[in-house]
């Protein structure tokens, strides 16, 4: 990389020269073509780059919203039954089940991630050529995007067993009577997925402006 | 891409030149210079990301071991206990609840996607200056890492639900009678996390792999 960079500095100081010295024909026309060409090359490059990033900048706030989405939506999912019998608790909420807490939690940091990393999305937009910060970038949204999977994967099993219940392990479905909690929380899961989605193209558009370098 | 292998090529057959005009020094020192210390610079980035290459398939080995080690050890999980009673069917396996029915299955999947991609680690091995194949590889590892964590996330649930019951909702926990099954599914679990965590460096390794191009 350092190399690469190298020449290519090199060759927008030769260019420069040339263009002081009124395109100097005394300097050979294959290494003027060359040069030319390649600088060219490396607009069209960095045009291509510039482009990811702006659509990187774009999907990372849609993933902000989906995320803060997903953790108020499971935050503020309770419900409380008018009536009550010597069985059950007829009160439910996010917090009566450790999965959905490490949900909020997850989906809190996961968002938390998503704003700081606005600023070096930008940085990828204003200077498309540098690798650090992409690189910074690829390497988070790859440890973001586990803590995101397993939140969402973890609460999926949890809404998935208040649906339907288990009759092997003797687990009862408590959807029959926590209709609207279950409806927030399952729309929570799903806005988790989202985030999961986009943090996924997310990663494949730094893979893909990490590869045009 | 293609503009920096193009002028790789053509510094190439410049000193391939050069070394058939035995040094030709009428050719001018600088640019001899500049291109003997690119090929130098060039082999570097090479023998770095041949070993980057090497460790990636390491790697990949591991986790291919990892992953059938998690989905045998899922799938062959079961216990039957030596007494019954009117309330419980004193038989657990794997299949009687459906996360872990999807563990088994996602894991097998991982399994055969490692497996399937060796040889492209291999080629990546061969020709360390080839970018399709580490792309190709870079994609499908952070597909392969979401369906891996959404398995290990959502059995973790169950076999904490499993190891510790939740009261709110009434679900006992069945730890204390299966314990077998309990610490075969949990040992399962891990195993998946380990899978996870190896994908993670497989993905920093690929992308570290495309910068250096």
């Amino acid at each position: 990389m350092e190399k690469s960079e190298s020449t290519n500095i090199e060759m927008g100081e030769s260019s420069k020269l040339e263009r002081k010295l009124g395109k100097a024909p005394l300097l050979g026309s294959p290494t003027h073509a060359i040069s030319s060409s390649a600088i060219v090359a490396n607009k069209r490059a960095g045009n291509y780059k510039r482009g990811i990033a702006i659509f990187d900048l774009i999907l990372r706030i849609a993933a902000v919203a989906t995320a803060i989405g997903a953790a108020v939506g499971m935050g503020t999912a309770g419900e409380t039954l008018p009536f009550f019998t010597q069985f059950f608790q007829f009160e439910a909420g996010y917090d009566d089940l450790p999965t959905f807490q490490f949900f909020v939690i997850a989906m809190a940091i996961v968002f938390a991630y998503l704003v700081l990393s606005i600023p070096f999305s930008i940085v990828c937009i204003a200077r498309s050529h540098v690798v650090a910060p992409r690189l910074l970038l690829i390497i988070f949204d790859t440890a973001i995007v586990t803590l995101t999977t397993s939140a969402a994967g973890a609460s999926t099993a949890i809404v998935y067993l208040a649906h339907n219940g288990n009759e092997d392990a003797n687990w009862l479905a408590f959807c029959n009577q926590f209709g609207d909690f279950c409806q927030t929380t399952s729309g929570a899961v799903v806005a988790g997925f989202l985030t999961v989605v986009i943090l996924l193209i997310l990663i494949v558009l730094s893979a893909i402006a990490l590869k045009r370098h």
